[in-house]
């Protein structure tokens, strides 16, 4: 089946705008962030065979795309607002675009964020979102206000991205089935930690989203800040099924693993008992990996406190 | 040569934010629209070989993949302000980069409109922008607001987009060196007509901007306001380069042509005052083409006002 440009974007992609002044249909869309509030942009770009296989299923797909960019506004405390679209694909196939625009609406609506403009285009299957969130002026997390002595922070767990697309790509052999669904989703189906990064407004004194890997989003932070830090391998929080490999495929992909979507911050330990509430809140656990220093530069200690070697390197799109 | 992602981003894409309140460097930009002005948003995708050839000099196409979005802001009458860019490349080639750097911010500059965000990534050519714009509450120009016995105008000249891509798909003939260089030019380095868009703010009821083709894009124009048109097919304003064609193809570039980025707007008789000093403010010339009507439809008549047949087609990216 083919679907014409405006028939496609009629079909799946316009909605009455419930938050935004005016969506989809004109030449622009009109925001107004409400009083006393500054509008937090992001964008990210997703290219199939770099940012997913094109093994996944659509509805995973449209989720993830949205996913990854809210939780930009997440790592920046930002309550979601609306988002734009951009999408080329080879065909205009209602089969994928039903599904896609059916996973995507399902994480808009579950964060009451509007679509309010997209493109579309013939071309190979790239998808451009940039969302808007509002965060009270003053009041976004930044990357800028880790101090000495704060405590280092990460929501949920690490690495089960990674050890799935280990499996996809054939380096580690795949669990039974249960365990690989869950891996898979992990990589397919990120969860933005937005309400988390909203109740730690106040609370953290920085703050990052891990989405290219825990040393090189930690590295970013603490060169934005002035700072290094202190990194507890065995305090990285981990699954089940991550746990159970071999310690040098757990420690890249804890360390180097890239697409988890938690949210990296840092808050003084006067804020500890903040910090859990805010975690409670947002049903969210939190897990404190280690503390910041002065001394620029990051230590990673094994349980003993011994300084453990490994290679810093974020994930580069134009190197892997 | 190749750069990494990181690199690329700090030695191109990175500077001083001068009117966002935060620029690129954090999860999020962070705006804040002035007073009494809602920000107009819209996005925009560019594909290689679909809104480019691969033999456009970088700079040009920086220029374009820049001019197409503001194109959209013009059409609300909204003043640049910032936007993002994400951008995927085959390779991380400083010489592509650097000349797509140099005209992107050239216009840019002249706009006084500040990147705030963007991603890389390694893949097919392909360029998404979204841009940002203010405009004062209520007097955004919309797509909506045309009336029985409104004036049809438009801005420059319409077609010579259209012609350039017809030489270049080898359809036509090159006309000798200057003329095809004016051509050329119109197709790849297009001119968003932002000041006019904002000195019409008062004055035109509706407006869009040609993209698709003055007959596609007055299509949707017509059928967002509930009106019909009258559409005077000899008033269409075109370059000498373009009349000295046969009338087939001058008319199929004028109505179909797509890429021409000039506003096409209405404004009831008493404003046409209003206009002409509005165009001569923006320092771009305005001609009458029509007038809007109550019948829905779209009626092209000929010189002596007799009805000439044609096909309305918007330009449909999965279709040509």
């Amino acid at each position: 089946m083919s679907l014409s440009e405006f028939d496609l974007i009629d079909t799946y992609f316009k909605r009455p705008a419930r938050r935004a002044a005016m969506g989809v249909g004109d030449d622009c869309a009109l925001l107004a962030p409400a009083p006393g509030c500054q509008l937090a942009v992001s964008t990210d770009l997703l290219v199939e065979g770099r940012h997913f296989l094109s093994t996944v299923i659509p509805q995973r797909l449209g989720h993830k795309s949205l996913a990854v960019n809210l939780s930009d506004l997440a790592a920046c405390g930002a309550r979601p607002l609306a988002f734009t679209l951009s999408l080329a694909m080879p065909r205009a196939d209602a089969g994928f675009i039903a599904g896609f625009a059916e996973g995507l609406w399902a994480l808009a609506d579950a964060h009451d964020c509007d679509l309010v403009g997209g493109d579309t285009s013939a071309g190979p299957l790239t998808i451009s979102i940039t969302v808007f969130g509002e965060v009270p002026t003053g009041q976004a997390l930044l990357r800028d206000g880790a101090r000495d002595g704060d405590d280092l922070w990460v929501s949920g767990t690490l690495g089960d991205a990674r050890l799935a697309l280990e499996i996809f790509r054939g380096h580690v052999a795949a669990p039974p089935g249960e365990a690989f669904e869950r891996l898979r989703r992990a990589m397919e189906q990120p969860q933005p930690r937005v309400a988390l990064g909203i109740a730690l407004r106040g609370q953290a004194s920085s703050a990052i989203d891990v989405s290219d890997g825990l040393a090189g989003d930690l590295g970013h932070l603490l060169r934005c800040s002035g700072v290094g830090a202190r990194l507890e391998l065995a305090s990285i929080p981990r699954s089940a099924d991550l746990a159970a490999c071999p310690d040098t495929l757990q420690h890249e992909c804890l360390l180097h693993g890239g697409d988890d979507y938690e949210l990296l911050f840092t808050a003084p330990p006067a804020r500890r008992a903040g910090v859990q509430q805010a975690a409670r809140e947002a049903g969210v656990p939190v897990t404190r990996i280690g503390r910041i220093e002065a001394a620029p530069g990051l230590r990673l200690v094994d349980a003993g406190g011994h300084i453990v070697s490994f290679v810093a390197q974020a994930f580069d799109h134009f190197r892997e």
